[in-house]
């Protein structure tokens, strides 16, 4: 492996950094806090560090795959690090491991949360929360994205090596032809649709702060609230849930779907496959949830339970993790719907977690090609998505992949199980939603609930959790594999 | 596909079960019950209708991979109707939907039990507990081998069609040359071991009656019991808990181990690398739950901890079921190890259930395979099992399994979310429980528990599961293939 080459990044991500922490610094100053002391310093930090580090270029900029997964692992390591560092020295957030469980937290767009029962929520400065909510912004598109929109320093296919670990998923549909650039237009379409979202919501009457820090959330699928009551605080707010609602589906849509748009191909953007089992796994999920809601004569109203379902479904299925209720007091089908949609999560190429939309329906294909092999072993049958065939290294590569979700899963349980303070229900639903970085669990992780009870070493499993559901796993591991480490 | 050799099959399978509902009857003499008449009857019919179907022997009797699947299928169902039919008409069992979930449960050695609630399991008369018990013994090795065992009238390859089906798993070491008599050496070896557990039992005083029918259960790794508190009812019996254990142990071992030793190839059997990850398993999973009762100060003394231990570790690798204490009481973690070993599950090639121990060898291994793959794209990599490659095909059809086994286990857990007296825990681990064949889960399914109060829908959602579960999930699953019933 090129060490160099990965010191060179690590110090571009130092730089990035250190420019994003200005803005809380902005925030700051706007209230009158004295928290731009941390941000600031630590911004000093980063970017002196950075700087230097940048100005030492390697001679071979060359990136191959094991540097690009190393570089990708580190980078988020750092950056939860860093971001946990604002909360810990300022002591708003108590303990180190608290502080850097909710930077992780918010980097890998899960919104899980340890306040809520030492410290509240809305004890937390101004600059403090915008910072927390602005992780889940960064963190949903990419922090190497970010900067290879900004920067382009390395040569050849290196910005691809980069890009794919941070944010692999399969790639079905390679619609922007060329690499350079799609940072760029990536972003582009993330801080535009964010900037509308502000807007919706802002025009609706909902404080500045509160549209400026809730976007963020939803736009990275967090969710992250400045509220201790998330967006229950909201409640008989209809039009800022629709908009949070329509937001979250939005962003655990497909991002080529939305180039497709800008480029006017709307009927090759329409009928992907991906989109319509998305569109339908969604409804499906939205009628269940209201027949059963309704047999239960939960809410009073059908309005009230279509708007619940929808913002649940929604949040469920985009991995953002915002509750309009709690859903834990909702019967068992309910929930149980709420925690399959949940497993299989939002369509690949969004800010969403979970297994991705287009991962389960290769899964299924596959299963279902080979029990079509064992009535003829001798025919060939191949796996097609929008009509194309899938690669049977991409197949198998996806079977990997849930192989390993399943082992990490279980292992995970395992060891939170050590934690004696929680329940059987507590330590699965915990992991689910870490792993899928989707935030709320159920029982005493619960939308009304908290982290904070868990102990530190259920805490570092759990942070190990989010960063692999959210680098989809292959990074992290490689991190841990000799092989990868060794010299050229 | 050949309707008319399925049905020759099917004719056959009639006889033998009607000659296994003669045991019953002498059983029912000996203690004068009347429920002789029940069995007779049937049996009667059985074998009346079977000499029949098998006059008409069809004039293709060459069996190919979709007659195998559907003749097996077919022959499960046919079997678990008329196993419950005694239950049912003798009043013994209260409804048909209970009389069919005990017949299911006892063919497919899960073990879990309607009895305990609104009847006790010691209100059955004698012939009923034996033919209860017995189902345990008869589905171990599987009723077709057993068949074949007897009987050989089918072509060609037709033999090893139906075995594969009845008995798939991951066929990694072909040990037994030639296929005719193998089913022959099986069953002599099952019997064989039965019979030495039995003496075991018998000569350490255990009651003759509750000798022979543990000794069934406990080959077929059922788990059924004569009595409501099941092997909790022998406590302070450590001896013929031991021999319990011992012989749990030795049924989820691969049976070609016992056909190497007995053609004395002893080096060739303990090397083999299925057995040794058994023993691994077992032996860590005994040690961590050893430490964690000590660590919470359950039970007097070590002995008592081991001795309990060793009987639930080898109950839940093996599948078998048996509770020699009611280990809901026992700690988180030893409960998650209990879980964890539930689901690797036994040997491939034995009377246990679970995923089988070299399926999650073949899996950990593929995973490993592919991300070597990611590092070097060019390089060749294959999965090996005892030293000899394990071909793609077959690594595949595991992968397929593995997904097969998490869709139905997901979409199980949801079904069962309807019944409302449940909750998530009961709900999860009775999926786990019946599709592993183990028998009791927690909670409200819990060893000293029932599945009584699942509603009639639940029933057979979990029958359906067992089935699935015992036939490895291809025949079953065939079975709603409209292709695969086909005329050729």
């Amino acid at each position: 492996m090129n060490k160099n080459l990965v010191r060179y990044v690590l110090g571009w991500v130092l730089v990035v950094v250190g420019a994003m922490l200005v803005l809380p610094i902005i925030v700051a100053m706007i209230y009158g806090e004295r928290d731009y002391i941390y941000f600031g310093a630590i911004s000093a930090a980063c970017l002196l560090l950075g700087y230097i580090s940048s100005r030492f270029k390697p001679k071979n900029t060359q990136m191959y795959v094991r540097e690009g997964y190393i570089s990708c692992a580190l980078t988020w390591v750092l950056l939860s690090v860093i971001g946990c560092l604002p909360f810990y020295l300022s002591g708003q957030i108590p303990g180190f491991t608290n502080a850097l469980f909710e930077s992780v937290s918010g980097f890998t767009t899960t919104g899980a949360t340890i306040l809520g029962v030492d410290r509240q929520i809305e004890e937390l400065s101004h600059s403090m929360l915008f910072w927390r909510s602005f992780t889940n912004w960064a963190g949903g598109m990419g922090i190497l994205v970010f900067m290879l929109a900004v920067i382009s320093q390395l040569s050849g296919q290196s910005n691809m090596y980069l890009m794919k670990a941070e944010s692999p998923g399969p790639v079905v549909s390679k619609l922007i032809p060329k690499l350079r650039g799609t940072a760029g237009v990536l972003y582009g379409i993330y801080g535009g649709m964010t900037l509308i979202e502000f807007i919706m919501l802002a025009a609706g009457g909902m404080p500045i702060f509160d549209a400026i820090t809730l976007s963020f959330s939803t736009a990275g699928t967090g969710g992250f609230s400045i509220k201790n009551a998330g967006v229950i605080a909201y409640e008989g707010h209809y039009y800022w849930q629709a908009v949070l609602t329509a937001f979250m589906f939005l962003f655990a849509v497909n991002f080529s779907v939305y180039y497709l748009m800008l480029t006017k191909k709307f009927r090759q953007a329409f009928k992907l496959e991906e989109l319509r089992w998305y569109y339908i796994i969604f409804f499906a999920a939205v009628a269940i949830i209201a027949v059963d809601l309704t047999r239960n004569g939960i809410y009073p109203n059908m309005f009230e339970r279509l708007h619940h379902t929808a913002f649940q479904v929604a949040t469920y299925i985009s991995s953002t993790g915002f509750a309009s209720a709690d859903f834990d007091l909702w019967p068992e089908v309910s929930k149980s719907v709420l925690m399959i949609v949940a497993l299989i999560g939002a369509c690949a190429g969004s800010t969403g977690g979970g297994l991705k939309v287009s991962r389960a329906i290769v899964l299924v294909k596959s299963a279902k090609r080979d029990i079509r092999k064992i009535l003829h072993p001798n025919s060939v049958y191949t796996v097609k998505i929008d009509g194309k065939s899938v690669k049977d290294d991409i197949v198998s590569s996806i079977n990997t992949y849930f192989i390993l979700y399943m082992i990490i899963m279980i292992v995970s349980v395992f060891m939170l199980s050590f934690d004696e303070k929680m329940d059987f229900t507590t330590d699965l639903t915990a992991v689910i939603a870490t792993f899928n970085n989707m935030g709320p669990g159920l029982a005493k992780v619960g939308p009304t609930q908290s982290y904070f009870e868990y102990s530190v070493l259920s805490k570092y499993v759990l942070i190990f959790d989010m960063l692999a559901g959210r680098l989809e796993i292959i990074p992290f591991i490689m991190l841990f594999d000799r092989e990868c480490w060794k010299n050229n």
